[in-house]
């Protein structure tokens, strides 16, 4: 299946029309699902709406960020679905974990939490707590980034965003190092799908956490943002919009370094500013 | 609860670094407790995270979206919780909906259907044929629009936008009349949020169906947008940036108009053209 579709369209200009072709970004759904390695039946754990590609980045980011995989050990495979009597198209849009115990268990656990409402974890002040648990600490990564490194990155980010200079209609979250080098993009029609596919990605080549990585994201950073760059371990989230009020408290609780309107060579700091290196402050020619 | 929160940030442009107060969007859970009128025991339905304000008219429009509500009948009364005991904070982030039957009964199955995976209802072709009801025809509305119209839309979408000019970090949903005159307005982190407070809004004035009303969206055109906009009735949808595939597949098996890239003064028409005037075809000066 591909990330982009053609289509004919009527383009409307100051009274002018013309009828041209048009790129469309692809939203298709993907569902998950859960394959206990030690036998059981499998299940259904989600559905999502998606961008099909990387869809094993994304099922893997996914399972990790919601808690299910605690690493990349419980995951044994990701598989498409082999029975012939299937249409492939549906095929295509499911994809089947198999998980180790306590995986399955905590995927069910997972659902009729769901299910129960109790699953929603972030009740005002509550959820700060609720999504730090007692046995993982704060950030503490060492890592330190100059204001030069922070500026270019959305410039990095845009030159490598294939699909978006296409269709005008994806999101990218990038992994970056402290010296501002792209090691991993991904695109999706949605925001956190395309930062699950980028961390599910490092958890595929097993190098979670990401301690010393910048997560730079097209758009706004909102809690869930921070939430899966905090499971991730990585120290620093950079977006190109406004932050949100829980996004930036849950980045000071969990000791994550969280920039905003990173854009045209400025940047706002709205926790964990000890990592934004100063020493290049420049006296402006 | 205010939607914004005033915080203080450390802004840097090219190496110079001032402190200044920056305006964040909120965001906080709402929780949606369903009641059944008839007795019976409440249970949650869902938990999403908003922009506080309006919670009445988002609840009112996702519970319509998803089908528990089949119209203002079926709604008894938005309710806060009144246990003294329960901490203010957290009643802020529930509201009770008392529904008269079968819409419990609706709740708890879409409830089971989530679990089990197959409420998905958008799995590839056979999504489209799932979400046009056989009791759904597709919309008929007369509607007839000029390219002027369309050209004024993001101005005065923009300009009544009180939150974003604030926050820079917030969607809006706008119900517009043919004649491009803004009815309702509402913000919120969420696009989907935003739309299902403006359909919410009307649903609780008793207005629906939108036959001859026009929706226009900031930022892109997935999927769940024009299919709130179906369920509302709305003929024409319009967003400001790139819709997706399925938006498109569904708005032309919807006999829907989809516009999208409406800005500066141009747009491109994706499904159901017949409702753009183009008899305002004008020679450029």
């Amino acid at each position: 299946m591909e990330p982009v579709e053609r289509v004919r369209v009527r383009a409307l200009q100051e009274g002018r029309e013309t009828e041209r072709e048009d790129t469309l970004a692809v939203e298709e759904p993907l569902e998950i699902r859960i394959r206990p390695a030690g036998g059981g039946s499998p299940f259904s754990f989600v559905t999502t709406m998606r961008t099909p590609g990387d869809d094993e980045d994304l099922a893997a980011g996914l399972l990790f960020a919601e808690g299910v995989l605690e690493g990349r050990q419980d995951l044994i495979s990701l598989d498409r679905p082999n029975d012939p009597r299937v249409d492939a198209d549906l095929r295509a849009n499911v994809l089947m974990a198999t998980v180790s115990p306590p995986a399955p268990a905590r995927a069910g656990s997972l659902q009729r939490a769901t299910v129960m409402g109790s699953a929603c974890g972030v009740c005002g002040k509550t959820s700060i707590e609720n999504v730090i648990p007692a046995d993982r600490p704060p950030i503490g990564s060492p890592l330190k980034v100059s204001a030069e490194v922070l500026y270019s990155l959305p410039d990095r980010l845009r030159q490598r965003q294939s699909l978006f200079a296409r269709t005008g209609g994806l999101h990218a979250a990038g992994i970056f190092s402290d010296q501002g080098d792209l090691r991993e993009l991904r695109e999706d029609i949605g925001r956190h799908n395309a930062t699950d596919k980028v961390v599910g990605s490092a958890l595929l080549r097993e190098e979670l956490p990401l301690s010393s990585a910048i997560l730079m994201v097209s758009g706004r950073a909102g809690f869930e943002i921070v939430q899966k760059a905090y499971a991730a371990g990585i120290p620093l989230v950079a977006s190109v919009s406004a932050p949100s009020s829980l996004a930036v408290e849950l980045a000071q609780a969990a000791g994550l370094t969280l920039v905003g309107f990173l854009r045209e060579r400025r940047f706002n700091v709205y926790a964990g500013g000890e990592r934004i290196r100063s020493e290049d402050h420049r006296i402006p020619i």
